[in-house]
């Protein structure tokens, strides 16, 4: 096990799991870390057992003489030189990158009977969501609104300016391409928002259109091709903020955000991507000219056919899709067709959640 | 005007305005740009009008033969060496950074009446969310559930796991130290979530009890005060994810982000802290050292009283802040006293777009 003497104090003492320190309810912390004595150190240290007779390390804190008393399987996951941490299963990391070859066979999906009466089939339909990227479930009841239903399985809806829940067929008067019968290719929805709505849900009704056809690319695998073919392009599309814009007689919309977001250790994080709504870069030459060398050549990749997993929704069928990762397209259909999806903006976070609670309860046995 | 031979040819191709290139009826740009012919350059450019007969440049393409007719005042603000773009609202360099006697003579506020009745008045307590990040609506009927109204005046409402409002007052078995008596710190909430929700309202209902007085602090003034005086630990604080973690019996968030977020020009462009529910980090013993120690220098300038803008909510009033941005305290209150706040959780895109729509129609006299 690492030494408890290689904890650096604060950090040691920020982690003390006593109920003064942390409420024993939620695992909130009490104090403030500002509040902790300048100069803080780890006087003594002794073998101890916590309340339930695990065997444990005692502190006894100087100057304020504070015990802490961490149980030792803690301390060997936790202390510094022990496995490293598992991230917030939002990164490149904590993904399963795939082409279409490699999902063939084996697309997540799962029936709306079992993942509504199974509690494991629903963590294992979650868990493709988060692994994956997508899960379609099949036998979703044919029903208006029902798209909202299958949202609050997991989490919550998330109300845009297209409405609690929008209708993707063809208008008269479309505000957004989508509501025609047009060819759209691989993108993200509503980059223009910030926050963008992490999740989406389609749910089919009606699909007799000749045409009509679904994509999904992933947008991670995407961008991990390019940063090892083009490693200057990936470069440029996470460091350009581009400002994408929506607007119409209610709606106002702009947000600047790079194509490929990373997180600080620079990893795959977010992509957005849609060609409708870049608005203007406006940037000196040399930038622009890199970018949009960069953002055609990601365009380009994003278009390789083996890159795109093909489908057809079916009546009952309800795609739930990680807005920030995968990007869906359609092939053109024909607008005297009858295909008629009903589709809703939702949140990854809540959706993790819902599956953690899951997987606990079901450790536990108590479901 | 800065030179149309400047301009880098994709770039200038991809914002061509004309019908084939861009829904006229919301701008949606109709091609890919993986679609635009190799090679693709400026043939001829000679003096035109637009439709409207204002003066423009006219392009002809090769080697598609393409034209686009560029109206003069786009050319002389959009072209490269053109004065640099706005951003979208999001970053310290579109707001108006703030200490408490900065702001103590010009709270941002408006009175309910005229809020509803009058664009003016709305568009200006908004646009006080944007640069100050706040606006204290005051004479807000005291009623049940009006918080959510109030949201839906500029936007959607965000439900989470607290619901889709929140009661703030002296709860039996409390799953938050909100639902206490307890003082509380300056801090951000939710910062378990991401997306985090970028607005919060709170509407005071009652407030008879003795404390309970409220705070803000401007996270963004604190973070630049922060790199003036300690660049390392700022530097650390904007490169280290920290796992923020929530968990009860329904529930088991977890977000990994940094304390202080930058975009990638590395200006501040979000602040999450929130002792409360800062995880156990597992790093290199250096890296939690350089952290903690930066940490507890963050958290000691956020408590300095000069930075703290102190009030009291009085019954009818309602705060609008932006979360991503301002941090909120309150004083420790007698919990046999009578305090009760109803919030509710938002969106600052939303509340954007509601305003840029305000400012537009009040331009055109729409309204």
């Amino acid at each position: 096990m690492p030494s408890l003497a290689s904890a650096p104090p604060l950090w040691l003492r920020d982690n003390c799991p006593c109920p003064d320190c942390r409420d024993p309810r939620n695992g909130q912390k009490l104090f403030q870390i500002t509040e902790l004595p300048a100069g803080l150190a780890v006087g003594t240290v002794q073998d101890a057992t916590t309340e339930d007779g695990a065997p444990a390390r005692e502190v006894v804190w100087t100057p304020d003489g504070h015990r802490s008393v961490y149980p030792e399987t803690w301390l060997g996951a936790h202390l510094p030189g022990a496995p490293a941490a598992p991230g917030d299963g939002r990164t490149e990391d904590d993904k399963h990158l795939w082409d279409a070859a490699g999902l063939a066979d084996r697309i997540p999906e799962a029936d709306w009977a079992a993942y509504s009466a199974d509690p494991a089939a629903r963590a294992d339909a979650l868990e493709g969501v988060m692994r994956l990227g997508f899960v379609l479930l099949r036998g979703v009841p044919v029903r208006d609104r029902q798209v909202l239903d299958v949202a609050r399985t997991f989490g919550f809806v998330r109300e845009t300016n297209y409405g609690e829940l929008f209708e993707v067929r063809v208008e008269a008067d479309p505000n957004n391409l989508a509501f025609t019968g047009a060819r759209i290719t691989p993108h993200t929805d509503n980059p223009y928002r910030d926050p963008v709505p992490t999740l989406q849900l389609l749910h089919c009704l009606t699909n007799a259109a000749r045409g009509g056809d679904s994509g999904l690319v992933d947008g991670f695998h995407a961008a991990a091709l390019l940063r090892a073919e083009d490693p200057e392009a990936y470069d440029v599309l996470t460091r350009v903020p581009v400002p994408f814009a929506f607007a119409d007689a209610h709606t106002d919309l702009r947000a600047h955000r790079p194509l490929i977001g990373t997180d600080p250790a620079g990893r795959i994080r977010e992509i957005r991507f849609n060609n409708r709504s870049i608005g203007t870069l406006r940037r000196p030459a040399a930038i622009l000219d890199a970018f949009y060398a960069a953002y055609r050549r990601f365009g380009e990749l994003l278009l390789r056919p083996e890159l795109q997993l093909d489908f057809r929704l079916t009546p009952g069928d309800c795609l739930i899709f990680d807005n920030t990762r995968l990007l869906h397209a359609r092939t053109a259909f024909a607008e005297s067709g009858d295909r008629h999806l009903q589709g809703a903006y939702a949140d990854i976070d809540g959706l993790a959640s819902t599956l953690a609670v899951l997987r606990r309860d079901l450790q536990e046995g108590a479901v």
